[in-house]
């Protein structure tokens, strides 16, 4: 089972280790006491988000022997007003730059993260809006 | 409006920078072609559910003048079998350790986190089940 251990380290630093064996240091803003030493909590949703599809993504489009030379994926999260401020949306642009790319390829390896693997997003859309789109450039 | 970019850098690796202006490594383990490199996607989203639950807990042990020489969260995860195989459940145990800590603050600073506070947990109980507990330690 996934497990995480999150010490603190002082301020508004806590360090959390992960059983991979990986380290990630979270802090908070100057406004909130922290020194902003580390990523946010809530920034880590979107971060998870964008791997998880990526991994998807990438792995589908090299099984279909497409030339990617580059991916980027672009998360962007809105929060609600008020406390406890949870994400009620979470927009993901998937870029995609290569040689001959097929929009046919990059359709299906975006539609079957979004609707099959992505374990990230499966989690997240219970609370959140999720939409996403993708683009092809051709380099 | 928080934003991340995700790059992919190789193999399974991607490294994504938040705007905060941190940057963090993922990566998947050898068995679906990664290299083990760096933390996963859905390990991220229980450090960012043990962080936030952390910072709220100590902000209010804080203002409750407790003496705490030590907080440590444990995060554990259960999935799906079935893909996309989301996080079905969240267990999260506090363990706070101090001088003469009251067990009075510990179950308001928890409570607090848990009910009003913490943005993670809120977006990821529209779909795991999320639990949690406390444990003190006097030293």
């Amino acid at each position: 089972m996934p497990k995480a251990t999150i010490k603190y380290t002082g301020g508004m630093q806590f360090v959390a280790v992960a059983n991979s064996g990986h380290a990630v240091v979270m802090d908070g803003p100057l406004s909130v006491g922290g020194n902003n030493s580390g990523v946010s909590p809530m920034e880590l949703l979107l971060m998870g988000t964008g791997g998880c599809s990526g991994m998807d993504v990438i792995s589908v489009l090299q099984k279909k022997k497409q030339h990617v030379t580059s991916l980027e994926i672009h998360v962007v999260g809105e929060k609600a007003d008020e406390h406890p401020k949870k994400y009620t949306a979470i927009t993901i642009e998937f870029v995609i730059t290569g040689k001959n790319i097929s929009e046919e390829a990059v359709k299906r390896s975006v539609q079957l993260s979004m609707d099959k693997y992505c374990s990230v997003k499966a989690t997240l859309e219970g609370t959140a809006q999720i939409t996403y789109s993708y683009k092809i450039i051709e380099a």
